[in-house]
């Protein structure tokens, strides 16, 4: 194949998978929020068919012929086309080795794993679920095994390094190691000589329609244009990209409780300033959006945890909701908003917890998937272990495996090593917030209302590069020099022992 | 090509084909919902890249040859597989006859002329306007020479002849001929010396919260099951179907006008009640859905004037409204509220005209096409000949042409021939209520709330059907005759004169 044809061959077959990517978002995102209740069965049907033919486009031989011929001549490659062949080839090689009919059996196993994990947690059945989360691994071990091709990884490096390319063991063990020793004993402080924090205005119902109105100020905030990115409602809140003109999020609103859907949009807002400023070049490529789960969740919990949950960003939003709930705001100050958004409980469900209990829980997910993976834990002893960690970490007493080890969807998606790059997200987040403080007036822009100038650096550095580099290198040119988790807990104890008069 | 083979292509081919266009409305829907504003470009390349592969889906030639072997041996398959096979013949056979190249250039010219047509009608700019009309019309009389294949129909019966298979302008000009007769005396009776109808509480503002407690149950009323079909706001009204098991239908409120959602509800609802009571055996094939424009507008309007606009129905919807509306409807009877719904007031829109004189709107349409197509018509003499039939059949003056000839999308969209199905559906609707009435108690069953009565007897005799007949033998067939436009001039008549005491 020639080189030109090469090339029009890899623009095209991206233009198609944007395509069907697309497609299938669509359908997906309509799901969710708009479709009745019993269409499931004919959706699906129209799922498989699309999705075979997605799976086509990356499989197509004419793609493969292409790849061959650029990857022998990449260095004369302009980066982003090199880029786009060194990415392209990568995926296809990986799902390449797994024979075709041990792949379809494993999405069939996740599929029942699935119906299977929704009922096991309603009624509390871990045995139910449990032959599933063994034969996933089992099988995602002998997936391992077909596509390491001699890099020498451990299984479970191979499942983390689906997620976050080049995240190793060795990098979390570290990570944690600093979590346990700092973080755990702050929560421990915290809950035995913490100043009390004062909730009790929290209570009560929020109108949602002022939660409304709530949630377009902070969009507001945080500079996301209303022309390219919209607000729904879902179930669960979720950022979903078209491309980067057309990215939608979502929040749940719940009349008792103003911050779910507060720091949802925040949370998600983050995650849609990264798409919102990719670079034009790369649109229709695979080098659009982010390069991983975990730079993903950095941007998130940035805005979120490290912005939103500053004293500066409260600074903005207290006279917003003085002004949208004037009754219940009537006598909190702007210092009561910030330590409430910011009070800490150890508690059983990770998607609720805090911002300095988060880790922890993420750090029972590690130390678990691990286990199971390089030091074969049994099955079995899930629930023991999950409640033993829960204990030592938070501190917390877990009464069921429905609030316990049953809780995530991930394994039953087959998601394992997918839990640590939000840990390794929060992390991320803080080092960048370091590395912006040394350069210009961090929570001065943020006090001033000037959160753009913070996704402006950002875009800089890391959005407008789409998945030009792999996530460790784009965050240690971002840095400035390697990743370092004391950064991350320094900045978790210096803001919670000042909140809780440590 | 072996016969079982043949099967299955013809299998695969249509699944793939429900594949596609299940994404193409997902796409649809979601730009005329949820999509933020400025996001039009990116999706074009998506749609561009599905529609591409559709279109590669229906001329593939696998199925071409598919086709061949199956209907040479067409009496030996079941009558459901038959009709598949004549079905995609001939939808493969009509676009297969125009060059590729001609139908992409017409694909473009139309795409000029909608952005043309936006501009030219908000600034009341016909001669802007023309050129497009008249070089589509040029082309479609070109299309329609190839298409032909010797049937000898005029220009415009070709035109016809592709919204509602067979009907032709014979047919329609018998058809119009009584409406002149009849329906133009009987709106100018009315307008001369109609008893007043009062309208007067329909004014001020009715909450757009209580309406759509209305619309509810206004879906209850009719028997639309809400875990199949659901209800979504877009600025134009519309149906739209994935399948059986999956029917959207669009309102628009208006805080000022409660009938227009109201009875835009019921019309859709029509429109999904004819979708959603197919036959499963259809699904994934071609057969599935409404046969026709003009048998589809036959339910929309069948449910919404025949059923919805009757004294019955509205003794059903008179206390809802009077619960959801208790201020605004304190003093109304049923009678006035049923006298009110019916008001007949010539206007300038045909998308806001009542049942009376919503045929006059569509008779100004079908003889300028006519005139276009068969009778070399000047593009340049359009906005007289409009303005005087405006006239003629309506008395009313039309002021410019914005609310004149440029006042609807369907030329701007290469559709000529198509607003004749509006006014056969509503004739073919009276029809159906007469042939109803003969062989049960249509009207009690209305009055006692049984509306899914009616659906049962239109789902045995059209919905289950699909598409296994032409539009004019599954009319005939339900019939049990021959089309009578009379008894639908009839209807009018007598209804209105009741209504107006002439």
């Amino acid at each position: 194949m020639k080189k030109d044809r090469a090339l029009s061959v890899l623009s095209e077959n991206q233009k198609k998978s944007y395509a069907y990517n697309y497609a299938l978002s669509s359908i997906y995102l309509d799901s969710l929020t708009a479709a009745p209740r019993d269409t499931a069965a004919p959706r699906g049907a129209a799922l498989e068919i699309l999705s075979a033919e997605s799976y086509k486009i990356s499989t197509d031989p004419a793609l493969g012929e292409a790849l061959e011929e650029l990857s022998a001549i990449s260095s004369e490659l302009p980066p982003e086309t090199a880029r786009q062949v060194e990415l392209l080839k990568r995926e296809r090689d990986r799902i390449g080795r797994i024979p075709q009919n041990e792949y379809v059996a494993f999405r069939r196993l996740v599929n029942d794993a699935e119906n299977v994990w929704h009922d096991a947690k309603l009624s509390d059945d871990f045995p139910a679920f449990a032959p599933y989360i063994e034969k996933m691994v089992e099988t995602l071990i002998r997936f391992a095994g077909y596509t390491d091709s001699g890099r020498g990884l451990s299984n479970y490096d191979s499942m983390l390094d689906q997620y976050e390319r080049g995240l190793r063991c060795d990098t979390l063990d570290k990570f944690f190691s600093v979590v346990r020793s700092t973080v755990v004993p702050l929560v421990a402080a915290i809950k035995e000589n913490g100043a009390p924090v004062k909730t009790d205005f929290l209570s009560g119902l929020w109108p949602i329609s002022a939660q409304k109105e709530l949630s377009s100020e902070l969009m507001k905030l945080l500079g996301i244009d209303p022309a390219h990115c919209t607000l729904g409602e879902t179930l669960h809140p979720f950022t979903l990209e078209f491309n980067k003109y057309d990215v939608r999020i979502t929040t749940r609103y719940d009349e008792s409780d103003v911050l779910s859907s507060m720091y949802s949009v925040i949370h998600e807002g983050g995650h849609a300033l990264y798409e919102l400023n990719g670079s034009d070049s790369h649109m229709y490529t695979c080098l659009a959006g982010g390069i991983s789960m975990g730079v993903h969740e950095a941007q998130s919990r940035l805005y979120e945890n490290v912005i939103g949950r500053s004293r500066g960003f409260i600074g903005l939003v207290h006279p917003v909701m003085k002004r949208l709930f004037p009754d219940k705001m009537e006598n909190v100050s702007a210092d009561e908003l910030y330590r409430a958004v910011n009070r800490c409980e150890p508690s059983l469900i990770r998607t609720e917890a805090d911002e300095v209990t988060y880790p922890l829980h993420i750090m029972v997910r590690y130390e678990i998937e691990r286990a199971l993976f390089n030091e074969g834990l049994r099955v079995s002893d899930l629930p023991e272990v999950w409640n033993s960690k829960m204990k030592e970490f938070l501190g917390v007493d877990v009464p069921d495996n429905s609030r316990g080890v049953l809780q995530d969807s991930h394994w039953s998606g087959g998601s394992f090593g997918y839990f640590p790059s939000y840990a390794i997200g929060s992390a991320y987040s803080a080092q960048l917030a370091q590395k912006m403080r040394s350069e210009f007036d961090f929570d001065g822009e943020i006090a001033s209302g000037n959160i753009p100038r913070i996704t402006s650096w950002l875009s800089e550095r890391i959005y407008r590069h789409g998945c030009m580099f792999d996530p460790a290198e784009l965050m240690e040119n971002c840095f400035g020099g390697k990743f370092d988790p004391s950064v991350y807990t320094r900045y978790l104890s210096e803001k919670y022992s000042e909140i809780y008069r440590l």
